[in-house]
């Protein structure tokens, strides 16, 4: 395996004391909803909340730069950014080492967020139809190689992949059920990053895959105290489907996004990432066509080679989070 | 709402910089099944991992006190230990500043650990009857209310509570779907915790609630890492369950079990707390009885009154804690 050059080695070290001004969690959105005995699953029914999320957080000693939040993908939760699957420093730890107060959420109906039981306990209890019951969503291991550019078919890895393919097994145990399907189409995520950017007074959102939508659509909601937008290896853009308006209104915000390699290589399984690349630079363009500031980085335009889709695990994940920091020095204010 | 001491203000202040030597998060657990496409729910079917335990923890830069792993109880995921509902700090944290290196677990099938979602899949493609579906447990805020011992009826609090009840719609935030009912009987959690406390090299468990169950069969198990058991009100330590030979076995292991205030009150939603209470005296006798060193710590005993179920989230969530170092001062051999 390729072991690229690691950025600012002295400063992440991780054995050097990490010095915190605070850390903690706490819920950010959800609503109270009345449940009823067979919904709740256990004693009386009543009141109950659901679709919050989920809030860690670490402020460094010296926060010299803007706050980030950081959003995982389809069947993954915040620990993407932790500990990666072969031990080494995620991006939370790193990005807090650099200065920013760096936040980790779990995605509504995810991990610690929790989901909203009463769909499955009410089919239990013949109160709804099996068929009502939303799907559950989860990735087998040969799926999760070739879908996130591992390799191209089931245990065959690209020679050049930067994926730590020898904890493939640790990497499946972060990948947990996701029950998105069963949110309401006005998606709770949006309301709760937005809550969240309020609550923490300007922030960059870092948006992996399928939570780069949730970005987006959050910079649509309310764009106030977003500071800039980081998308990694969005799953389609759907650069046609916005408005002119809504164009405009996203160009306000500074844009990043990023992708790795091997998007031109077919895959055994799904489709190909070809089109959602394309997709992206077509993104792209439409906003610095109105006069955004929108930055579509490609690794292996640097020279860099080997990303897999999970670019903040692969094993240059400091040297592609100093690309994105130096990216936010350029481009972000600092409130 | 009585705010008692709270033990050592100066060196768990929460505006003084938290040191560490490490942080990270990482699974133990966990086993290989294969899995068809209808029960993954995406793309294709085949190999994938269930049963595995996330864990979270912090290494502080002076670590002179044992490890603690800390487990949630039922409903509840790691969050029980982080930041309290009212934003003060939790035991995770403050066990970390007092020099213990700290794990904070979600129980398997719970929260970041995931759950086997085959089972819902399954019933939601008609391969399984809607019965054959395992319960999901949440709780209701008005049960929460009761049985945590906030208050004899929903929305009336005893008038010492210790629980920061302006603080209860985030704690029901907290309360998320427990998925235990799917879990093979031989239960994959104590696995688990036996594999971490040997990967830790010694460690004290701490378990609450539904969790006492887990860290007594535990060392039952596997006593060699553990090096002390904390049970914060066991709901039920079945006393008269465990052979002689289990209790000469549990009996090499100091053992402390502690509840808060309230005991003797009824309630009004689900059975008493008195058997309970009297079943964990019983407990800790028959160990004592076996030359055990096994203590029973009510704290009313101590003047100490208002204390709910949710002794590590109470207004004097640090004087509890201290109660728990001081014992472990006095007990536990540091490895």
């Amino acid at each position: 395996m390729n072991m690229t050059a690691q950025g600012d080695e002295a400063s992440h070290r991780a054995d050097a004391p990490l010095v915190l001004q605070a850390l903690g969690s706490f819920y950010v959105g959800g609503g109270i909803v009345s449940q009823t005995a067979a919904e709740i699953g256990l004693y009386d029914g009543g009141p109950t909340i659901v679709d919050q999320m989920y809030v860690q957080y670490m402020v460094p000693q010296e926060a010299a730069k803007p706050a980030v939040v950081m959003i995982h993908g389809a069947c993954l939760s915040g620990k993407s950014y932790e500990t990666t699957p072969d031990g080494r420093m995620g991006w939370y730890e790193y990005f807090t080492r650099k200065g920013n107060p760096s936040y980790v959420v779990d995605q509504v109906a995810r991990a610690r967020s929790g989901f909203n039981q009463a769909f499955y306990n009410s089919v239990r209890s013949g109160f709804a139809a099996p068929g009502e019951q939303p799907n559950i969503r989860r990735v087998a291991m040969d799926v999760a190689w070739v879908r996130l550019r591992i390799g191209p078919t089931p245990g065959v890895a690209f020679p050049d992949t930067q994926f730590p393919v020898e904890a493939m097994g640790e990497f499946a145990k972060q990948m947990v059920p996701d029950l998105s399907d069963g949110l309401h189409p006005d998606d709770p995520n949006i309301q709760a990053l937005c809550a969240l950017a309020k609550q923490v007074e300007g922030t960059v959102l870092i948006g992996h895959s399928q939570a780069a939508k949730h970005i987006f659509e959050s910079a649509l909601l309310n764009p106030e105290n977003i500071l800039g937008l980081v998308a990694i290896e969005p799953p389609g853009c759907n650069s046609s489907s916005y408005s002119e308006e809504q164009i405009i209104k996203l160009s306000k915000t500074p844009i990043l996004v990023l992708f790795g390699d091997h998007i031109d290589d077919a895959q055994s399984i799904g489709p190909d990432w070809k089109p959602l690349f394309i997709d992206a630079q077509q993104f792209v363009a439409r906003l610095n066509a109105a006069n955004g500031n929108a930055t579509m980085l490609h690794t292996t335009d640097l020279g860099i080679r080997g990303n897999s889709h999970m670019l903040m695990q692969d094993t240059n994940n400091i040297q592609i989070a100093d690309l994105v920091m130096k990216w936010i020095d350029e481009n972000v204010r600092h409130k």
